[in-house]
């Protein structure tokens, strides 16, 4: 495997490629192609039907602000539900606060689960903590039996292609609004504004239509196309509430306060198209 | 040319790629390489060395911020002066400030210039505005003979390689900071925070004792590695004073006021390794 290389190509007009030292998995999954590599510099990533999911040392970027951004939002969340998210970075993000009492993750696909717990040690092995649960299960019905019943939830999901693409649509927003406790925030893998200005901008309609104080924000996360990406916050409570909560015990790598502002800026085009 | 890659592996890690619809020039400068290509989605776009400098639809993120946030902390600035940025996209910002007298560029390649011009006309000819002096040389020689001269100096320069590698040193630091007027505010390119954190803590370091008020900034590039690219901030004047001052007339395509501010909130790793 010396000298070759992971290309990635979503987009018909940008590649991006990391230099790979090693293959670990390679596996049709019932559901989807997964593979894991040893990259140069980014250390293991998971890569899922041929898109980039996480690096070792970019995901925090990633983590951290889908996950914090709601949850510090709501102040002391009880009850959490990650859509997808099977690798357990945002569970690990998750279970820093002392205040949740369970953490469900709702992951089609228990192969990603079996694969991060091997390959990427840093995130501590959430499934252990015994406020964990994980369902291998669509999400959709299980948000269908579950009005009402959670603080946060997180969308940590793939792009929308193939089987994820219906966790980009109106009606799962309407299930996943309709299963937030009042007060309750979710945030969802919202992609990259140079390159998906439309889908973005359905999904805040969608997000405004069923919420007080939706808003997008963003995140560096330089193995991602772009250089980066967004989440839709859907809630009626403001994002602006979570500068004031103190952050749970454990370290930030990616998050501080000047950040988390930050995130909320978005640039004068888009802006324009999102919000004027 | 069609179903062509234009590929960059500036880093021996991380490779990005750009789908080219056409070749417009590939010529050996005195200097460099110096391709321009039409890409897709990203439109035209400049490769110096075989690294990309600027597309038509991305550029807005480098050039306004390089600009605007020196020139808008000086206020009313009449003597700029640009370091490189044959290509015009700096002095196009700068020349919307009437109060500008004038605007010298100082660039080594005058095919820059010349190509330029002619691929890149949403830049709309600022060489053709009476107050741009273009300078076919070296900028070391320039600034060495200019003490205390320029109200705003944005080095707009290429990466640390080769003939550029001077522009990011200690003596190019100390001579840019005499030609500035008293008040007065340079920004420099400065490189990408995952991927260069050593370099922009030693020019951190040279800015600090050189000038009371440095501080690195960070913007959107798509196209640029990691998908962004940094600027070291370089005065005794305050970036914030620049948030209360009006823009100029013109239209902004990346700059707002949450985006001027968000721009200095920095990922909690590397304010750790810079600013601690």
């Amino acid at each position: 495997m010396n000298a070759e290389w992971l290309t990635e190509d979503l987009h018909p007009y940008y590649r991006k490629s990391l230099k790979v030292k090693n293959k670990f998995v390679d596996e049709q999954t019932k559901y989807q192609h997964l593979q894991v590599f040893e990259t140069e510099f980014f250390g293991n990533t998971l890569v899922l039907d041929g898109i980039i999911q996480l690096t070792e040392r970019d995901n925090m970027g990633y983590h951290e602000m889908i996950t914090h951004v709601p949850m510090l939002a709501v102040g002391l969340p009880k009850r959490v539900l990650i859509v997808g998210g099977g690798d357990g970075g945002s569970l690990q993000q998750v279970l820093r606060y002392p205040s949740v009492q369970e953490a469900v993750v709702c992951e089609l696909d228990a192969k990603v689960v079996e694969y991060s717990r091997k390959y990427f040690p840093a995130f501590g092995d959430p499934w252990s903590d015994p406020r964990a649960k994980l369902l291998v299960r669509d999400a959709f019905g299980y948000l269908e039996e579950s009005p009402g019943q959670f603080d946060v939830i997180i969308s940590d999901t793939t792009d929308p292609i193939g089987m994820a693409e219906r966790l980009f649509s109106d009606e799962f927003y309407r299930l996943m609004v309709r299963a937030l406790a009042p007060g309750g925030a979710a945030a969802t893998q919202c992609e990259q504004p140079y390159f998906d200005i439309e889908l973005i901008k359905t999904i805040y309609k969608t997000a405004q239509a069923l919420t007080k104080n939706p808003a997008y924000y963003y995140t560096q996360v330089p193995t991602y196309p772009g250089g980066g990406i967004g989440f839709m916050y859907v809630s009626d409570t403001p994002w602006e509430n979570g500068l004031k909560t103190p952050y749970p015990p454990g370290v930030n790598n990616y998050l501080n306060t000047g950040i988390h502002r930050a995130a909320f800026a978005i640039p004068e085009f888009f802006r324009r198209e999102l919000y004027d």
